[in-house]
Order: structure tokens, then C-alpha cells, then sequence
């Protein structure tokens, strides 16, 4: 296959072609990890020129990252928990926790992420950058409280290790507790995070 | 080498050659995964016979849980959580907790678990075994409040999570907080999973 020109305009047929070669890098990164892939074998896997990657993607980082499938947009994310104001906060975020933990798919897409995250550190980076600057970050910083960065990242751990916990090691009675139950254990463990007092000051 | 017979009496250098194949089969297990290390890889590596190791450890299931490091002996960890009565559980439990992955053996010993757990159904069910029935657990059980089983889980999620997000992920700046800091952030959390009144009937 030709490599298209750099430049203005759009190769016919690119936008087929591009999603090819995702499809199969989110198949190898899956099965093989981020090291092992790279893109000559994406792209003997997808049947195309390897030069037709560096020209879509600049590299293999950024091929990854197209290839991650978000268990939700954080666009998304934040209307939702902002839906109901402040207060609501709390509430809105443990329940929107717990359904994409319980929908198949977007928790298929969290257990992926988790999994690459804990294996790799390349793959840990860009988990970082998803989860903390452009979901809970958001968060905190509009709520306001002092160092809502750290907020942020207990929050991530409440959320992570649910996640593991629940679905990725399987520990009951969590695994088969219901969705409301959890939300009403997790909302007071994120108001306690995102909004609680207990920020020590040179500590 | 010969195997030893089976029946009374410890065979010569028996404490040797046992020392031999755990600390080989820690480093295939840490190295390979579970599932691709075998008897046969381990005793090939520890250069011994097979059959040695079916004679001490019965399975590999069970060489594989004789390999793993616990970062705190359980009997141990229950003593420093209530060494100041019922009322100082979420403090002591915080602070072990803490210091626990504070300490680089202790820290890498639970990291690899969590690994293992992480990549591998084998190796989650012996953390399920670990982390809940013989810690946490008893912990609830012995605190008396209704679903002990889901308050220990609960517990167990924020455990790891910090795990995860602070030392294997290394999201900042929960990564570079003070162990102080940590400690009071978690402290109330741990005391509503063990002690709260969140628990709803029917659900």
C-alpha cells in the first residue's frame, strides 16, 4: 500500500485504513503487552506499510493512546457529576462509579486499562494523565478545597481498588454486592476526599 | 539427586534444598507469571529432580503459595490494629497500612502480589485468601459490626488502591505525600467501612 502524501486533504479511504490499524493495535497491545507490540508487527498485522503508522500516529505512544478505549468520556464524567451541584458531587460520583463498573462494556474498557496500567509503565503514564488531569482533577479543582490535586488521587485509589478489587480479583461479598449498596458505602468516602478537612498543612 | 522417601524424619539438607526451590521458583513465578513457570522449569532452574518438589510442596499451587512474601505476618498485623482496643482499629490499621508500603521490602512484597493478582486468576485467589479471610476479616469479625465479610472487602479496596495508584501507577502527588498526611486522609475512611452505619438491608 502507497504511503499518502503529508499535507492538506484528506487520502481517499483513510479514515477505513486508520480504524484498521487501531482495531489491531488495540488487539496486540491487549494480548502482548506495550512492549512486545511495535509498530512493524501492528502493521504485518493489519496488512499495511509500517511508514502508513509514523504517518497516522507520529509514534508508538500515540498509537497506543488512540488505541485505549475510555470506559467513559471525561466530558461526559464531569456533566454527570456536576449534574447536580456541589452537593451532589458525591452522590452523582459514586453512582457513576458503580454503573461503569456494572455495564460490561465500559468496565471491560476499566479492567483494560487497570491491567496495562499495573503491567507496564508506559501504559501507567497515560492512565495518570486520563484519570487524574482530565477526570478527577476537573473535579476537584471546581469543588475548591486545598490541594485538590491529592484529593483527586484518593479519590483514583478509592476507584481503582474498587475496580480491582470487585472485578479484577474477584473478593467477595464485594464482587456480588449491588450497585446501590456500594454507591451508599463509596458516596461518604468521596465527599470525605474531594470535600473533608483534613488537609494538614506542612505535612 | 536423589528423592527422598516420603514418611518420619527430616532428610539430610532437606532445609537447604527446600530454600532452593522456593527462592527459584519466586524468581521464575516473579519473572514468567504463573502460568507459564512449571514444576519442571523450577526444577530445572533449582537443579533438582522433578520429583523433589512434588515430594515437599504436593502442587504447584501450593509451591507458588510457599514462594510468595508476605509483606506482614497476619497474626502480627492483628496485634499492631488492635494493640489500642477497639476504638484505635482505623488509626493502628491506617498507620500499619501506611508504614507497611513506606518500607521498600514490605512495599515490593505486596507490589508483587498485586502484580500476580492483577495479571493472573491463579495467583488472585491465593490474595483473596490472604488479604481477607486471614487479615481484614478477622478484623470486622472482631469490631461486630452487621456484613463484617463486606465491610473487610470494602477495607481491602482502599488498601489496595493506595497500592496501586501511589506505588505501582506513581499517580502524583498522592505518590510523594507524606506518610503523615496519608495516614489522617485514610484514618476516617477505614473507620466508616469498619464501624459505619451505611449498611442497608435487602440491598
Amino acid at each position: 500500500m502507497a504511503v499518502p502524501k503529508r499535507g492538506r486533504g484528506r487520502p481517499a479511504g483513510q479514515s477505513g485504513t486508520r480504524e484498521m490499524i487501531v482495531a489491531e493495535a488495540r488487539r496486540q497491545f491487549g494480548e502482548r503487552g506495550y512492549r512486545t507490540t511495535t509498530l512493524r508487527s501492528i502493521a504485518a498485522g493489519a496488512g499495511v506499510d509500517p511508514r502508513l503508522l509514523l504517518h497516522y500516529f507520529g509514534s508508538k505512544q500515540e498509537l497506543f493512546e488512540a488505541s485505549v478505549e475510555l470506559p467513559i468520556q471525561p466530558e461526559r464524567a464531569l456533566e454527570i457529576v456536576f449534574a447536580d451541584g456541589r452537593d451532589g458531587v458525591p452522590r452523582n460520583a459514586s453512582r457513576l462509579l458503580v454503573s461503569v463498573l456494572q455495564d460490561p462494556h465500559s468496565r471491560g474498557a476499566m479492567t483494560a486499562i487497570l491491567r496495562a496500567a499495573v503491567a507496564e509503565p508506559e501504559a501507567a503514564d497515560l492512565i495518570r494523565d486520563l484519570l487524574t488531569r482530565r477526570m478527577l482533577l476537573p473535579i476537584a479543582q471546581r469543588l475548591g478545597g486545598e490541594q485538590p490535586e491529592l484529593r483527586a488521587s484518593l479519590v483514583a485509589s478509592q476507584l481503582v481498588g474498587l475496580a480491582v478489587v470487585r472485578h479484577i480479583v474477584g473478593v467477595e461479598p464485594l464482587a456480588s454486592a449491588s450497585p446501590e449498596q456500594l454507591a451508599a458505602a463509596i458516596e461518604p468516602v468521596f465527599a470525605h476526599y474531594l470535600n473533608g478537612n483534613w488537609v494538614q498543612p506542612g505535612l
